[in-house]
């Protein structure tokens, strides 16, 4: 009888210890067993243990903490209530509260990441503002000035009030930044048997309905900075003839309307994103920070409008040679630029919406691409001018780091270092031979080369995904739905070289044609182009009622003609 | 017998396994339990199992993580020696290793999060620099860059001697922050039967006692960049005619006294702060990142100080009507405006003092309040402008955008969007009439406008919360020391309303005299402003020994007279 | 034998409970048990138990979180598939996926601290570049800009190529960042019978092996901006008679060699940061963020560049007397220094890596004296102009800034705020001194006073070191390998202060040297100055094609001559 009640205890023991994969006390003498056991086997985790486990404690830490070694312990961790799950009561910590603070902590270093990172964007304007302006006459600066000061008003309120819900209604939740329900209605129309995503219809106001959430906040923060840099694009190409009213105008629509669609269907859940995982075109439309979403859109829209409002007085000769119109402050450009590399390291790597989980780790990656790309096009512009022209040309250069930053921007998060540099070369000579032929063979006036920075560098940063992409990044296992890392062509991906092209397609016919109608329609109504008194006079005072430096003695020549 | 077993052995596993929530074993036949109770139970957690638990071996790793899969697993956190508590040695994981990591984690996010807004809101000083300076004439160009820059370290010397104790040594801990106990001493009075908290006693210099600590520097940083930018308003106030040894003496006492002084009834622990726990108004005075303490202190000093100095040389003609005297670069103004909205998702989202844990998750919330009242306030002043004088004016739409920053600085961690949209508006309008009564009606020359952006508006903003805070906000479950959110008169609570205009009437009746009385002094003993030659000569040769421009030319009249 | 029974079931329950550390169940009538023993015992943890745990359910999130009170909780836990490790799937909760979102929490802030510093730092080129134009004259300010422009670019391109391997292909793992083992590999020879590390041998183009990795970029990425803010340093010393292309190859050699190998002597595990744990000197050269690394060889190369290109035509007198040479814009000079201490919070408090773990929660305070030491800059400069010469100089003031962050550099994460102040006003009485010396004594021309602000400040930031760290910091619990905190002279360690001088030596002695054979030979071969007619020109119109303003009347005697 005993040896059973012996083979018992042993069996029930076993049972229970093996899991600790630890040797089992010596149960053999009952009697002794009450005392050995406890000492030699490990300890199970209880949440009484939790509770019991402690930091530092405040009398060490009165004496204050020179090296940080007990602050941020243990005792940091919220405890909260489980009832009300809101106020914090003196209960004791249980694994439920750690396992709240590690996925808290997640959602705010996301978070983080992707406000300062959005910040950085929002700063861009900045830039954006004096690259321009300094490109332009001294005449022309404060209207210059300003309409890139307004439009980041004129789009933030179209898109407050428009274009968030358009654009991100439907995207439904972000993993990286909790993955909240509240904007999932999506506009979906069913073609070829598959469905196709046209527009969000959540959001609106940020105020109704779930819109008013932590995840949604930050999210209009993000894309509403993304937008701008977009409409920021149209002023540059626009400048020293747009009316200030009509730039208000078609500024807003812009924000509202032909921004959103777009972005909505790369970014928002609709029919681009869906190319892969409808059709097997490698993963579906990529455009990783927007190169096609932000700059394409915002470059053939200048397109478009320059075309519609014509060249500036005296660019072109009688015989229709474009003449130069400097600038007038280099060092505003350059410095500009500065701020543009500056705020694309939010523009590219902010793109991930989060640092912790889900391959978001190549964070670093993305912005070393960025900034690489950025000098093979200053390389790749510098040197195509010198070879060309004998002088390293400042205001070209500048535009040729702005070309290579533009064309890394959908490839960041998909390509290497050897590709970025790569493509930011090609970016760099493609930009000037890009604005020579928009201003010789096209006739289009584009005062500070934004068409051919955003639009043409814009165009080839998509194409570039489809060449260049390695297949080595993975940001959660699948993108956009489909499982695995996107590829390019040099990495055996074809199809996904056949979405980016689709994409491309749909700028071209659609953005721009939407573009065109729109600005066109508001040349009709309300006038696009100031008068050519105003024009030849500058258009500070006319338009703005001061000048923009009223006390330094400027050229005669350069105050009434070009 | 056997059945005695049985059971006893059923008792004794269901004993185990029932807090597992999971089936039994299959106890019934004792011999085969114990191949298959390991089996189908849940494995129970002990240290030892999670010294067991591994990430990727250095093998994989060592062939490059390219996408991020491997990198920042288990293997990451700190093993921490439990004796000595610093020198980690490789003794296997423990949960209290885990729970220490996820403390730490959480306190680095909100030191991260603190430190980078922190240094958004350095930044600003460049901003209001450039903008005061570029609305400002050539001739003043100089002394008003030098004031602004030097401004940022009489400030700083000021508060890290005295400023600083008086301000937070009585702040007692921030749980953001890791809670240490190092600055707790308050002196407090005690009135009506109430603790009046007045100044604090403790920090200063951040070396003695407890203020050398990982949590008081972090604290300190973030305090004094605040405290600088309120110094940095009068500077634009004074502008054009401030004797610099008048201005350095002037800004150190308020660095050092003026500012911390309602800082600390604010935020520091002091009485203006526990008027909802003691007399039942609201939350208290509820000022989320200092519309009244920042900004209406700076704007009602700007104001005493101008009142003293009185107007420019040419301000008014001897009928009593104001002149323009427009500034000598409209550029660098609206790059400064630009610089201060950047900064600005510093100064109000990171007035939570963390990002993980509390409620803090709303910073995204509070940076769209930000943006979107700062865009309103644009909008405002621009409309007000091109309706009543027919142009959109440049200045004041960069003055409007800082007139909705201002507004919203106070409500941006209480209200909703269209809260944020609504009094940014108000602000923009406010912002011109306010110009023209202070210029018009009270005569009293203010060359920036940073009286009424920054005095008139911060009022606004203090009393907007008492207006349309909407109880939607959670800060750790209480607003100073008072449970529940904070609601303005809109949403139902009156004693709100109270409580900001007690907080605007100490604005108006303590620091406007305290400020004036100390600048009287001031004007007495040392004299505040420059003689008329130098006035009207420039002050940057005799102040300041050197032009700003010294070689462009610039247009006679603004030299030698306004 | 029911007792028996009965004992061996108390035997087996104490077994169990007593590792729990609470009262064992009421075993002794076993019928009973079964219903008691579960509500009475703590609950042990397993991992079904934490699948079993849940956050907030999506119903309640559709309504919108406005406070933040349901998002980022357990939910946001990434759970992993033990088999790939890499695609989530619904398969619940483990203590793994807690561990391992704990690790990946850890390296995603310090990923996040790194780069966030590193872009702060990049931006500092805009600082450098608009500090040293603005001290430049109106005629070169084109070329100056470009030189800043592009000294990103190149120094960019040589450490992508060749400069980070050698700097810091060697390092090893580094526990901030995930302790990657992809860059290990360091040329090491044996002198005096220890290892001597010389320079790096792998992470050449961050592509190939294993440097095509999350931590390599992150690490390359702030790497670079510190390489590139040593390059910079020249340009100005240089400025206003520079050949372009002579500038772009001796900074290609200098972001290729000279940088990338003090760094790794420094940094990367070379032979000066084991001259503790090879000689006990003190902790070996400890510079904390490159006072000496990146400010005394940019210094140091500044004066052999400036020695062997000469002064500027009309610098000297024909008795040899200074001349002064005013810059043209004030303005943006302290704009400049403005945005440098923006960026130096980047500097100094990201040279940690990382925010959690380790003492890194110290950046506070290395933020903190950071700006103390600067303010103290810019005291000691302005106070000692104002005695000296009668007025505030901006420009000196300015300097006066730039030294004390430059001094605090290398002791930033050392020393306390009383020994920050005390060094930053000895730098800014010393970069006048310096600056008088340089001009006068040694007779060579520093247009910007690059020599004195980066070389002198640079070493006297290194020595600094070794007198005021106060041995209260603790980063891990050892540094270059040597148990316990950096004290210097004035604490007790005399070696730290040998150690620091000789880093200063090599400074002198080596960095000097090749800096100066190097850029010896490019003048034999390239010529490192222009033309006297180009400089009296100005450099803008012969070397870059184009004035930097070419519409603002400049002072004639300006163009022509100094």
């Amino acid at each position: 009888m005993k040896t059973t009640h012996v083979l018992l205890g042993l069996i029930l023991c076993l049972a229970n210890f093996a899991f600790a994969q630890a040797p089992a006390p010596p149960a053999a003498a009952p009697p002794a067993a009450p005392a050995a056991a406890p000492a030699a086997a490990p300890a199970m985790i209880t949440d009484a243990d939790i509770k019991a486990l402690s930091g530092p404690d405040a009398k060490a830490r009165a004496n204050g903490d020179p090296d940080g070694s007990i602050t941020g312990t243990i005792n940091d961790i919220t405890i909260a209530d489980p009832v009300t799950d809101k106020t914090p009561k003196a209960k004791g910590l249980t694994v439920t509260d750690i396992a709240n603070q590690v996925g808290q902590n997640k959602i705010a270093i996301n978070f983080v990441w992707t406000l300062v990172t959005g910040f950085l964007v929002m700063f861009m304007q900045a830039g954006f503002a004096i690259v321009e302006t300094g490109l332009c006459r001294v005449k022309n600066a404060n209207h210059t000035m300003m309409m890139n000061f307004m439009v980041y008003g004129v789009g933030m309120l179209a898109f407050w009030l428009i274009g968030f819900g358009i654009q991100e209604g439907g995207v439904g939740g972000v993993a990286n930044l909790g993955n909240s329900p509240v904007l999932s209605r999506e506009f979906v129309v069913t073609l070829f048997g598959k469905p196709f995503g046209l527009w969000g219809q959540g959001g609106f106001f940020l105020t109704h309905g779930g819109a008013y959430d932590v995840f949604a906040m930050v999210l209009f923060l993000f894309q509403m900075v993304f937008m701008d840099t977009a409409l920021t694009i149209v002023t540059g190409a626009a400048a020293e003839r747009w009316k200030y009213v009509a730039f208000v105008v078609s500024s807003f629509i812009m924000g509202a309307f032909t921004y959103p669609l777009y972005a909505n269907w790369a970014w928002g859940g609709g029919w681009l994103a869906t190319l892969g995982s409808n059709f097997g075109l490698g993963h579906g439309y990529a455009d990783f920070a927007g190169s096609g979403v932000v700059h394409a859109v915002g470059g053939i829209t200048a397109l478009a409008v320059s075309m519609i409002i014509g060249p500036r007085i005296g660019k072109y000769t009688r015989e229709g040679k474009a003449l130069a119109m400097p600038g007038h402050d280099l060092l505003v450009t350059l410095l500009g630029c500065f701020i543009l590399a500056f705020g694309w390291f939010g523009f590219n790597p902010g793109s991930t919406l989060g640092a912790s989980g889900n391959g978001n780790l190549r964070i670093g990656s993305i912005a070393v691409n960025t900034m690489l790309a950025g000098m093979a096009g200053s390389f790749g512009s510098m040197l195509y001018m010198w070879l060309r022209y004998g002088k390293p040309d400042a205001s070209m250069t500048g535009n040729g780091l702005l070309a290579g930053l533009v064309a890394i921007t959908a490839p960041s998060g998909f390509v290497n270092t050897v590709g970025a540099v790569i493509l930011g070369t090609i970016a760099g000579v493609l930009v000037c031979v890009s604005v020579e032929f928009i201003e010789r063979k096209m006739r289009v006036d584009d005062p500070v080369g934004a068409i051919s920075v955003h639009g043409t560098c814009g165009l080839w940063g998509v194409i570039s995904v489809g060449l260049f992409a390695d297949g080595k990044s993975n940001y959660g296992g699948s993108w956009n739905g489909v499982d695995g890392s996107v590829k390019g062509l040099f990495y055996g991906d074809p199809g996904q070289l056949v979405a980016q092209l689709i994409g491309c397609a749909t700028l071209l016919g659609f953005v721009f044609s939407f573009s065109f109608v729109v600005n066109w329609i508001i040349n009709t109504v309300v006038g696009q182009r100031v008068g050519a008194e105003t024009e030849l006079a500058g258009l500070d005072m006319p338009e703005m009622g001061a000048l923009c430096y009223p006390e330094f003695e400027v050229k005669t020549h350069s105050v009434g003609a070009a």
